[in-house]
């Protein structure tokens, strides 16, 4: 293989064994990963041949800039490389993929996105809530809980209880979020949950009402997710959905034929 | 083992490579698999031990009733076997995957979600379309087209050009969906693409914007996913994104272990 490639994956919500085929596949072919904040460690360990690269941008501490991120890309498939651009969830949801995307167009490297499976709706699934549900919840929303001068004009037009709204990266914010959408009508009754470190480790679930949104949580560092909607109270009806994590890590000799 | 299980399980857009890993250790596992409609051919030939039955639903045809399906799952968890409920895309996202859930607690049948990469996001984006993207969409809304009165309150309440709008199951419905959105205040110059058959064989993307959305399209039998927002105008930026499919079927004697 003379050309460099560029995959950007979707890693999923944290378990190895919610990695697609492709992606598995990806990694044990990558000469170089870059890799996001949020990975998983036990995701490191599926591309034993390449370097590896963390790049991860986590609010409040050091990280590199996305320019360089896109130079690191673009560098090492010119040198016949093949690179994976490895995110959280999928690529394309928070992921900047999109940018990325186009960066590689422009330097007319080839790439390919390989979606995943995105924490927007595998971890409420994974804590028992449906993001629809017939009677209950049409559809759903997904924001980012990053700026409120982004999400605020989203969360104003929602017909309250219209739909489910599911926030990523909304834990700080979920005061404002909370009181937002109770000025634009929502019930301080409807139902409400976190989920925190979905398929990972120590995943818990906080369950209550939008009004308790804002005090609401548990201290830890796993990632969380909001839901809000009638069908954050399905969790108590299915309280054992539980993820359980396979106790041995994916083996790694898996005979994946080359493509 | 003496207790029977039922997973209920996501096979992504429909390309075997982006089954989950956990999807194809229950495929290779199971006793029974009640298959959705849209459910790729390809898959069939990943659980080669298991019974079949096909339980779908769709639109015009005939089909067996939902409490059908519950029985099904259930009688055969309780002779002991290993059931995999296969829909299309993630079980949670109008799949109908919620019912059974709580039909199954209700049994007291163990279970689990196993959750898919949705083709709410992974159609997009394998057209090149990223649903977020940094100063074009800072969330998306995810509806079905199936029935107006559940989409419509909805559609009413979004703020126009706010968010990416993403429609399954709405090709029927598209020219009615175009005009509520228009007469919501979205600019009939918005840009909307159909993505129809993303990761299958023979897929292809109709783009264009959303005043033209209702007399566009191709003629296939194929699913389509209806995108529309700023975001779908990135696919004629990225065209070089056309999803691969691999030539071969994902191999069968992959040594997974038991769980």
């Amino acid at each position: 293989m003379t050309t460099g490639f560029v995959s950007l994956v979707g890693a999923g919500p944290g378990d190895p064994e919610l990695l697609t085929l492709r992606a598995l596949r990806r990694l044990r072919e990558a000469d170089l990963v870059l890799d996001d904040a949020l990975v998983d460690a036990s995701l490191r360990e599926l591309a034993p041949t390449a370097r590896r690269f963390f790049v991860g941008k986590r609010a409040g501490r050091h990280s590199i800039e996305q320019a360089e991120i896109h130079r690191l890309m673009i560098r090492a498939a010119r040198r016949g490389e093949r690179v994976v651009r490895l995110k959280c969830g999928d690529p394309f949801v928070f992921g900047r993929g999109g940018e990325e995307a186009l960066a590689l167009e422009e330097a007319g490297v080839p790439y390919e996105v390989v979606p995943g499976v995105s924490s927007a709706i595998a971890a409420p699934a994974l804590a028992g809530i449906p993001v629809t549900h017939r009677g209950l919840a049409p559809g759903f929303a997904v924001l980012s809980g990053h700026a409120e001068a982004a999400y605020g004009p989203i969360l104003d037009g929602l017909a309250p209880g219209s739909l489910t709204v599911v926030v990523l990266m909304g834990l700080a914010s979920r005061a404002a979020i909370a009181a937002r959408m109770i000025a634009c009508g929502w019930a301080p009754s409807t139902p409400a949950a976190i989920v925190y470190g979905a398929s990972h480790a120590g995943g818990a679930t906080w369950r209550g009402e939008l009004g308790g949104l804002g005090a609401a949580g548990f201290a830890t560092e796993l990632p969380a997710v909001l839901v809000i909607g009638e069908v954050a109270a399905l969790a108590d009806r299915l309280p054992s959905i539980a993820y359980v994590r396979h106790p041995e890590p994916v083996p790694l000799p898996l005979p994946l034929p080359r493509t």
